[in-house]
This record gives structure tokens, C-alpha cells and sequence, in this order.
């Protein structure tokens, strides 16, 4: 509950709350006059800080903003926007609903995930209605306060990269405990989740381009990829997932001047090198940068962000 | 348990009984001259109908395959694989291997799922060494004899597809207890599980065709998927689950005269019209096919299977 | 789809279909005078078989019972129970109402998982409207066809169970691939998935005596226990998973005359001895009995039926 | 990243990160002389605050703690504890080895959730090694500073609670979204999520009474739970959510003095009336408080904590 303050006192102790709405799902057609037909499905989550502290001690709910008409509110909204708008407008457009509506709402955080529905398409056509279930996400993370102070993170989650080759792990701590031989060459797999934050500091901020969150979504990803991956041809050497994670974060920041902040998770998904023996045969199988276990646990777990001053995340 | 019989009598009553290996997962890296690397994750179960009833009625183990070899025995096939194979060529390997190896094994029976690693490009050129974790999974069920007796399944897991219009349902049985209106409108989504049989009878009818197998996935789901969509601009009306799926399994059958028989599961994945109303406010939302309630459950259950004359799944 | 024939030609193919709804939630409260609530929770799955191959063929849905029809009449038959009863009987409801409204259907199988809230003690007291969600789930599978033919299964799912010693795996076949040395002391944890089926054969004989099926599951889940866990100061040793699954079965037949077959799934769910050591230090650390590492992946899997003759499930 | 501060700055950026271990799962076995074993599992997340900006920045891994040291480690203090410890013990354990053996490590954090494997009962008597599980879990967050500082937090998670009735919602803001009518009977679920933190603040502070925090767990629980039903035979009136959390809240620091703060997250999950009416028939199923659609999405979310004067969590 570190976001935003919103503490009282109540009878000597310190008081913080916040209600919502999770997992609002809703999904949107937009219909254009060409038959073209345009696609969302969003799960959202809506947390309201607001001042209704005689919910908690004396039992009237006169401030309560119920959270069924949270989510009533989501239907609303979506049928209100008449053109395609991007995950996080839709976002800013709740978060500011509730904020300016209800005199009690001081602090309004709206997260949504999008399905990442994909457009089909048929020899190379694309379909005019039919769309298919890709896999990362396309997630967003809006704050909007009373006064219009706004923050709006995007993010991705559920980016599965893995390379076969160039990546390494050498000259690290050796001790009593150390087990893992050094190596320059083993897989390097990952799920990156990634957040990064825009500059805008209040609701005036925002430019109206349509779909300009979208499109930054996407050359975002492309940038983590592409620093993840390395040329087509020789890749580029990884000498452990912590310097990759800071490339990543770099690029992102120098490429970005909008973006001041991004963070970046990368668990280390274990793909271990399969060497098996018995007392009777002492080699059943001998690794030779070929045979892998593929584990999900444990997982090492490497997490850094990168923020321009006076804008951490 | 009805795949294959292996029923005994003990004490009066019948037995049966099998035992094995799941979710053994292996990596295969296979790297050619060229630095192009080829790259699959399987997660593998194995099951073995064998003659070791005395493990269980008189703790004697002596016929009991030990399932840290099953495992161990995949790692070791995975080994000898020095070229790529599909993964129903390396299921065919490794029921071959019990079948034949162990003389108390009867039948092997060896599911794999592929995960869905795909080879990712970068500015059109196809990444050397670099991968992205895709959606809906590649399948495969052989069960082999040891007679040399030989059953292939092919299949796909988790394809999700969704169609915004060309979908309707009418004309079904009204009663005391319906309530669903009749609609030539609707929104289309399922996550179709498929599965096909080949009509290979024995080990010694299959081609030793590189990858025939993985190319004929890739057609198959093209059908499956084309077939469901139809044309990229007027696509093709649906007018329930059930015909979609007809069509889809006369297709498979119809362009892939080595495919015996198709098994479909077709959830209908409801996408509920919005419309919200209350005393005070009659019109809340109005559902006009744009905004809807995307749900996972309940959903409707829709399968079948088509099948050449004697050759019924 | 092997449970029951339904098989048609059309053009020259073989096709087999059924549709039902799945996942269907009710909740039943029933207050009785004294103010002491009971309650249920359910996840119900209905599929019928029936003579609807036009829906599929020839897009006419006039044979069609409308999934969204099973899902209310769910809630009506719900309704109808004005006194508390157990999921078998529930699923036999529902099951009788489909075979015999429907001309069309030939033959419903529903299946219901409970949910398994428990009431809670208060300092020993039963509280008269308190649960709280335990662990392992009761469920069903009753197949009624319209000439009144009746089966009844009653089952338990994720009960999982763990001892720390008695249990040990010996004499097992030994080749160039088995590593897994032998043992009369580790750990035995397991997951069991049991089914019974009943002796019944037709609606006719069945019994309402209230809740007698809600008896008999917490009856064999004890037998199923007592045997597998052996007397609380001594234990009983499992030379196998088998071993001890088949005195599990033998038990459950041995003791309820009125089921006549039982089919248990019983993984072997590794706890590996942690043994550690390096080049610099050798033994860092050394097995005891002591010190585990649980896995979830690869398993054992086990499973076998045990049927009286003729009575096979 | 908000629990603890550890910024640097690199050319220009606000460069903060951390590594670790998660997912490292551990059982033990503590075996007393008269035959009665005890027994955890164990799942451990270490997260380690350390000065190692060379490995990001310039491929230098020589101030790293390698991930796979972490896990070793964690099964060499599990086979160091002779005697059984509780979850925090052990957690502290681990924490304090990391911040004091590197020089590089000023924080360490580390997360553990304890398996409900409970000991069976056999007609009332506990079995000497018999385990069977349950269903919520005990958790704990410990962070050690190289100072010695320490920060404990005890919790459980997934304890799903209802109540059948003695629940309401009244008075809340109406407005044109608002469809909810007002209510003084329902159902009440939820999923309640609690931590609580303890008063120490050093590692000297902590007292060596075995099995302290256990105990402690054991009767937060039973308070929560307490407060949530009240008396088995009236049970307690909640007019909201909201009230009930904090009437929670405030018996935990009421009764508890050593412990500071308290934080409770407890969904809403709804139990919807179920009514059914169609054109033709205008009551298929009225609601009577009896019959309910148990749903998971969406579901109110309403979390807050207590906290001492200059205690907050």
C-alpha cells in the first residue's frame, strides 16, 4: 500500500485504507464504416483512496462509492468511447471519472490488462473480424489525484525470450556454499515483466494523438527485444542477466525522452545442462551443449529500475 | 483407463493396472554448420501396460520399470537425436524403446506437448539463435504394441480464436426453462483442443521423411483456422458451434486423405451483450454489438469426432 | 469420448457428438428451524448425448437443447431441493429431468465437483452459519440414459498425503538407463484421485435415505486413509506405490459390498534427498533422512482399477 | 521496490536493483526419540540488497552472490536446525547469514510460505509420521540490515471464510451508475489475506523460545477467524466489508501487544441472487435467500492496516 499516503488516526492508532473493483472484464468492437472491425478484451482493476473512514468504525457507508457501481461505471466508459482508444486513455478516463465525480475519491488508481487478442491474417490478408490469442501483455497502471496530478505506467508482462547461446555467468563470490561452475556458454531464458513510466505530471499534459500509447507499446517491446536478442546474425554476448537487464533499461531511457523511469524484472529461468551416470555406467548422457532440463523452480530473480533524476518511479 | 486392454483376474475381481513418467520436460538444442540454431521444449508422459502384477499383490518389484528410468531414457533418446525431429517422431522412438527393450511391456503409450518457442526475426531476417514463447501448442499421443502395432495422434491445445460478427443461433428448443433470445449477431470465441488420427497401422508404415509430421501440424491448423474464419472480408456466417465445428472436422478429412479420423472441442466462450439499467435510470447501457462481458465460465461444451470407415478414433 | 456410443454415418464418415454446459456454479442454502444453515457449494458439467446431427449438418437447430437451457434448469432443480441433499443425488436430479423432458436426448452424464467448505468449531462448538474452505473435493459422475439404466460414481480429488518414513522401493529391473538406487527408507507423498462405482443399475434402485452418499464418501476417504497411513504408533510399510494402492483398493471392495469397482490415481510425488558438494568442499551437505528437496515435476503416476466380476467400471 | 532504499546513481540516472532466489523449496524431517516426526515444507524467496553496480554496468561479477549459492544455502541451514524452528526463525536464520558473512550484502529479504501438511488424527490419536493437507498458509517477510536491524511480518494466506447470513450493505452513494439495491441479508465470502508485524527491531530483541511465532500464528488466526463468524449460535451482524476488516484489525492489536501493525486484504466474493424470468414464464427461479451464483469475477477489494504510533508497517 505504498503508492499514496491516505493515513488517519483512529483511536490512537494509524489508519490507511483503499476499496475497489478487481477483474472488471469488458470487451469493445468498434464497428468503422468499411467493415473493418477493431477488437479490445480488458481486465481492470479500479482503487479508490478516499475519505469514508465511518464505513470502517461506525457502520454508515454514506461515503461509499459501491463497487458494483465501480464496475457499472467500466460499461459506461466503454460504451462512451465512440472511437478505438488505447488501454491506457481508457485508464485516464476512469481514473479521472472517479476523481472528479465523487467529492470523498482523493486518489484514483486504475490498472488494466489487455488479452492480446491479434488480428488473423489469411495469405497474408488480414481479416476484416477474426482474431486469435497471442501471448505477452499489454498492461497499464494510471494514478490520478483530486488536484489532476496524473502518472501513467505501461507495461508488458508475460514476454518469454530465450536464447541458445552467447550468454555466460563467470567470476562471481566463490564460497563454502558455491557450487555452480563458471561457464560462457549456457541458455539464457526469461519472462520479462517491464514498466516504465511517461513524464506527463497532470491530465493537461496529455496530447489527444489517438493510439499513441499503443504505438509506443509496441516500440518499446522491440527495443527490449531487440538489446535482449542482438544482431540476427551473431547475437550479442550476455556475461550474466544483470548486465542484460541494464542494456535493456538503457536503451529504453536513451531512446525514449518521454519515458522517464523503467523498470524491469527478468527472473533467470534455469535450463540445466543434463549430465547422467550410475555406478555400473558413467556415462548415460554427457552434456555437450545439447540436452537441457527446462525448470520453473527455483529461479533466480533479478530485478533493477533505471529513472532520469528527480523522476523515480 | 480405455485406450488399451490389459485386464487380469485377482482374488475374484478383475485388474488393471498401468504406471509411468509425467511431465519429464527436456530441451533440444541442435546446431547446424551455418551457427543456425534449432530449438525444442517437451514436456514428456510416458505410461507402460506391463506384466508386474506381483508389485502389487506381493511387493515383489522384479518387473517393475522404475519410472526414474523412463525418465532417464528420454534424456538418453533425446541424446541420440543428432538431427531435428518432430515430437511425434520422438514419441515413436521412445514407445519403440519400452516396447522393444522391456519383455514385460506390452504396450507404451507417449504423450508430448510442445511448448511454443518460436524463432523470433528481427527486421524481417530470422534470428540465428533468438526465441519468443507463442501461444497454442503442438501435441502428440503414439501408442505402440509390441507387436509393432502402431496408433499416431496428432493435435493442438489451446487455440483461441474469436470471430466479432458472422455468428448467430436460432431456431433451438424453447421451454419452460429458456430464457436465451434468438440471434443472427453474436460474438464467436472458443479455445479449440484438436486432434487428429494418421492411418499408419504399424511401425513399418511410417515414412522416415524428415519433419513430415511438424509441417503437417502447421497445415492442418491452417484448415482448422481458415476453415473457421473464412474469407478475409466477408468471413462466412456461423450458424451455431456445433456446424462451425462439422465443417471444420469435413475439411481436415476432406484435404488430408492420411488423417483416418478428427476429434474437435469447441467450448462456446460466452461474450455477454451490456446492458445495464435500474429503476431510477432505464438506460444505463444499451447493447448495440459494441460493448460486452467477456466470461470463462459457464461456458458451453461442444465436441465430436469424424472418422473414415474403420478407422474410428 | 468413450463412456457411451452415439454413433451416426454421414456421408460415408462415422461422427459422434455430445454438447452440454460446463461449469455451472450454484450455491444452496437451506435454513432449518433451529437456525442452523447448511450449505453447498457445487460446479456442475452437464453433456447429453441426443439426435441433433441436423444442428451439425444442415444448420437446423430444431433439435438443439440450448446450453444456456441446462445452465438454468441447473438453478431450477437447485430450487426445487426444499431439503438438503448430497451431489450424487443432486446429479441423478438433473441427469432424470434431461433423459425424460427431452424426447431428442438419449442419454445425460453430469458431473458436479463440491466445493468443500466445512462448518467451523468455535471452542468445540459448531457454528450455526460459519465455514471455511477445506482441502480435498468430493465429486460425481452419474450417467442416466432414457431407458432408465442408471450409473453412479462417487470420487475424491486432491487429497494429498505424505508420511515421513515406512515406505521404501526395492528389486525393481535394473538396465543401462536406471540410476535410482534402492531404498527401504524415504518419503511416500502422493495426491490420490479415487472413483467408486456403485451397484446400482436403474434409477428404480435407488435408495432415499437422505444423504447416504454424503456418508459413504466420508466412509471410504477414511478406509482409503486408515490404509494407506497404517496405525498411528507404528505405521504399515509401502514396499511400492503400487503395493499400497492396491491394498487401498482391496480395502475400499473389501469393505462396502454395494460398490463394485474402485479406480485409484496415486502420483509419486518425489521428496529428493539433498545431497550437496564441490570440488573445494565435499560434503556440504549430506543426506540423513533429514533434509528434501519436493518436487512437483517429473512424477510417478500410478493408477489401476480393481472391479468385482461383471461389474467392471 | 519500495521496502528498503538502495539508490546510486550512474551517468546521469537513479540506477536501484536487487537479485535473488525464489521459489527454493525445502522439507525437513525432525525425528524425536519416541518415534513422533515432525515435519515442514517449505517455499523460500531470498532477495539480497547488495553493492555489485560493476556486474550491471561493466560485466564485472565479482561482488556477486551467485543465485545458486542462495539456494545451497538454504539447505545448509535447514540441515544446521537440530531442533524444529518456525517459519520466522528460520527465515531470520537465513537473513542473517546473508548481511553478515558477505561484505557486499546490506539487506537481506527473504519470503516463506509453509505448506499446510498437517498431522493426521486415527480415531483421535495423531499418527507418529502421517500427514495430510490443508488448505490456508502461513507466511512470513523477514529483512535483516548489515546493522542489525530486523523487521518480522507473520501472515496467512487463502483462508476462505462465508458466512450464510448476519451480513448487509445499506447507505451507500447513489447515483446514476448505481444498480446494487440495499440489502440486510447475504451471503458474506471472502479470501482473507493478513500480515501483521511484530514490535522487535533487532535481531538482540528476539527471544529464543522455541516455536513462539508458531503459537502466535496459531491464535492471530483464531482472533481473526473469531471476529469474522462471532458466536456460533448468533454469529455478528456485518453492515459492510469494511467494518468487519477493521473490527478484525482492532482485536488483533487489542489482544496482541507485541505485535505493531496489522494489514488486512479481503475481497468481496460475490454470492449473486439467482433469479430467472423469460417472456413466457415470469418466474423460473425467484431468490429466497436460498438459492445463489457463486462467482470469482469481479470481486470488491477493500484492504487496510493499523498500526501503532510510529509502528507503521
Amino acid at each position: 500500500m505504498a503508492t499514496t499516503k491516505d493515513q488517519i488516526q483512529i483511536g490512537g492508532n494509524i489508519f490507511e485504507q483503499r476499496h475497489g473493483k478487481e477483474r472488471v472484464r469488458v470487451g469493445r468492437v468498434w464497428r468503422s464504416g468499411d467493415n473493418r472491425h477493431n477488437f479490445v478484451e480488458w481486465n481492470v482493476s479500479i482503487s479508490l483512496l478516499s475519505d469514508c473512514v465511518n464505513a470502517y468504525v461506525s457502520a454508515d457507508n454514506s461515503d461509499i462509492v459501491a463497487t458494483d457501481t465501480m464496475k457499472n461505471t467500466v460499461y459506461v466508459k466503454a460504451k462512451e468511447c465512440k472511437e478505438q482508444v488505447s488501454v491506457e486513455e481508457f485508464a485516464i478516463i476512469l481514473a479521472k471519472h472517479f476523481t472528479s465525480f465523487y467529492p470523498q475519491v482523493t486518489t484514483a488508481i486504475v490498472k488494466i490488462v489487455e488479452k492480446p487478442w491479434e488480428r488473423i491474417s489469411m495469405n497474408g490478408q488480414p481479416h476484416d473480424h477474426g482474431f486469435k490469442l497471442g501471448s505477452e501483455k499489454h498492461t497499464t497502471e494510471v494514478i490520478v489525484q483530486k488536484n489532476g496530478s496524473l502518472g501513467v505506467t505501461s507495461g508488458v508482462v508475460g514476454l518469454s525470450l530465450l536464447k541458445t547461446t552467447q550468454s555466460g555467468f563467470e567470476g562471481f563470490i566463490r564460497d563454502q556454499n558455491t557450487i555452480l561452475p563458471e561457464t560462457r556458454e549456457r541458455m539464457l531464458a526469461t519472462e520479462v515483466s517491464a514498466s516504465w513510466r511517461y513524464q506527463f505530471k497532470s491530465l493537461s499534459s496529455i496530447s489527444n494523438k489517438p493510439l499513441q500509447f499503443t504505438e509506443k507499446y509496441l516500440r518499446v517491446k522491440k527495443v527490449l527485444m531487440d538489446t535482449f536478442f542482438g544482431p540476427p546474425k551473431e547475437g550479442v554476448y550476455s556475461p550474466s542477466v544483470q548486465a542484460t537487464l541494464y542494456d535493456m533499461a538503457k536503451a529504453v531511457l536513451g531512446r525514449f525522452p518521454d519515458i522517464s523511469s523503467v523498470h524491469l524484472k527478468m527472473p533467470n529461468i534455469h535450463f540445466l545442462p543434463v549430465n547422467l551416470s550410475s555406478k555400473v555406467n558413467p556415462v548415460i548422457v554427457k552434456f555437450e551443449d545439447d540436452v537441457y532440463l527446462p525448470t520453473d523452480e527455483p529461479h533466480g530473480s533479478i530485478e533493477a529500475s533505471l529513472s532520469r533524476p528527480l523522476s523515480k518511479m
